[in-house]
């Protein structure tokens, strides 16, 4: 009987953030392609585009006028997932398949540019730091609202994940509830705080700092690593070094060298496959329901679709809804790729 | 303060099946759409394309020739993400960042027809008869195989949803282990069966009947639902009305029925947009494992990304990915829109 060889035989892979299995098939990734092709986004933008809701000084959808700004600008979103008004409600006890609880909200824009071409790979370093910290402020003024226990910083990037402007900006969904997702990982990350007394992240992290297996950039506060259990292509996971549970807690240098790494890794991104690189990234950390969360670790995921080339994506869908992710490479292969990127953009080279 | 309103307000739906919540968002199905924009299908396939690896007779990538076949044909998948190899492994037992376990199994695809442009609601019922009783045989072949614990039928529909060729057909993964998704229901499933001595199904689809919102279309062995803990724009579940727990254990008249219903449902689908309708589907079940389960209770689900038409879809990104699952209309409106759609193709009227 053969032995198991992580490098090349099917197996499952445990992510202990969230309690569930990913299906690795290494051998698959010789399958040829007939499917879907993406279409690339235009490399040439203009710096201003007249037409673009997000760009200095244009009118919106509802009329309202932005802000001549020359750094970062935050406006409440147009078409918000999530209202602010107090919602009268009686909880219904009984045991029912129909529960239903209203959700209050408040969901921003954050533009990263005034230039609707430039994004966080192409900008310099201050400019990203001045970004972190509008991450800084939205975090503590919207979890300072009484109602709100939860704010979500995330971006998509790129037209395949959803993004309807490419001018460079994120979004934050600040709500009264744990997101499910959040909620998942904040009772595996407390199960391992009550038993360890440390976070599962400074544990992981010195054992992967150890291995060196999937570690695909470090700098003085944080690491980019490929998690073990990835299940997009080439996902990424931002870790700090120091066990910061959310991001106002960050020291200036923690702010540059966080800014430097985000810069690094969204470069090697795009110079994987020479182009805009699409993803969805977002922030998990310390809730704001006012608790102390030492279970909290400060981590930022990558989900980037693509998996051969520019046009080329991942699909996750029939097997993968019905039964668990799947993926085609192996962690460390995707690590060893991203690794061995440049970190010089492909466009100034 | 207002009252809540379901039909209005942001809230959150919780689904028992996998103990998760959706966040519901009813007022932002107005917001404008600039994204991208799907292609459509081709509607005029020939029924014969000599460069499809489908078609009766044709040459497959690794040299094997499709039998002359007539109704189905079900062959090994050619680049299987699962592999039947023996692998030797010694588990380790130490708690551990990096638990990964080798994972046996077999992956087929199943051709629906012949006919290169034949897709479910186009063909007749008996054909459709026809694929359900592949279905069985399958269920029963694999589930047999002594390592194999769990039989996933699955079909992914349309280039959006990684279906790499148009000629109709589904997909087949057997394996050793319960995917993440299923063990995670089996558990909620199972909870409520030790309570109640009723398997979750039936008290719910007794509650969805009574109540009478989110039934789409029924006969006297199934229901077609949009459950209320939805969270694809259009997705759907078919539910046997009689407490059985895997396909096998149809009687000759649900087989005609499932057919039936699964005709209907597809060609609303196709006539809600004009359109061939994209989905993922996938068939929940008994796992194969040798135990009794009587939590089980058969269940088809429908997972269709479409929103706002044949060429925008419903991205499940940034927040949801970070977050929960968001949707834009409710499911009661989703299942009058499917209601309303004629039982006739539109390529018939
Ligand atoms: O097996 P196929 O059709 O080549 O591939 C398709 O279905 C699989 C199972 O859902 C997915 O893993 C692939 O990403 C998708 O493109
Ligand atoms: O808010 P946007 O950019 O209009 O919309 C995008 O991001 C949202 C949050 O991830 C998703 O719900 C939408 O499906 C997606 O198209």
């Amino acid at each position: 009987m053969k032995n198991f060889d992580i490098n090349e035989d099917p197996h499952r892979r445990y992510n202990p953030l969230i309690n569930e299995w990913v299906l690795v098939s290494p051998h698959r990734s010789k399958r040829p392609w007939q499917g879907q092709n993406e279409t690339i986004s235009p490399d040439a933008l203009p710096e201003y585009d007249p037409t673009c809701y997000l760009c200095p000084g244009n009118v919106r959808a509802n009329g309202m006028v932005n802000a001549d700004y020359e750094s970062s600008f935050v406006f409440e979103n147009d078409f918000a997932a999530l209202k602010q008004d107090e919602i009268a409600f009686e909880e219904n006890k009984k045991e029912t398949f129909f529960k239903a609880t209203p959700e209050r909200g408040i969901s921003r824009v954050v533009c990263f540019s005034p230039k609707h071409n430039l994004t966080l790979p192409e900008m310099p370093a201050e400019a990203i730091e001045n970004i972190i910290r509008t991450w800084q402020k939205e975090y503590m003024d919207l979890g300072n609202v009484a109602y709100i226990n939860h704010v979500q910083i995330f971006e998509n990037k790129g037209s395949v994940m959803g993004c309807s402007n490419p001018h460079p900006h994120g979004q934050i969904w600040a709500q009264s509830s744990l997101p499910t997702e959040v909620e998942k990982t904040q009772k595996n990350l407390k199960t391992y705080f009550d038993k360890h007394n440390t976070t599962l992240f400074q544990d992981y992290l010195q054992e992967e700092m150890k291995l060196d297996e999937r570690i695909v950039v470090e700098n003085d506060h944080f690491v980019v690593l490929v998690p073990f259990w990835a299940i997009w292509p080439y996902e990424t996971m931002i870790v700090s070094k120091r066990n910061v549970s959310k991001i106002t807690d960050f020291t200036e240098t923690e702010v540059t060298d966080f800014a430097v790494i985000l810069k690094q890794l969204t470069t090697k991104y795009d110079n994987l496959f020479e182009t805009s690189f699409p993803y969805s990234s977002g922030i998990h950390q310390s809730p704001t329901d006012g608790e102390l969360h030492p279970e909290w670790h400060f981590h930022m995921h990558f989900y980037p679709p693509l998996l051969r080339s520019a046009t080329v994506k991942k699909f996750m869908v029939g097997y993968e809804m019905m039964g668990e992710s799947q993926r085609d490479i192996t962690a460390e292969k995707s690590a060893a790729v991203l690794r061995a990127q440049s970190n010089v953009h492909y466009k100034n080279r």
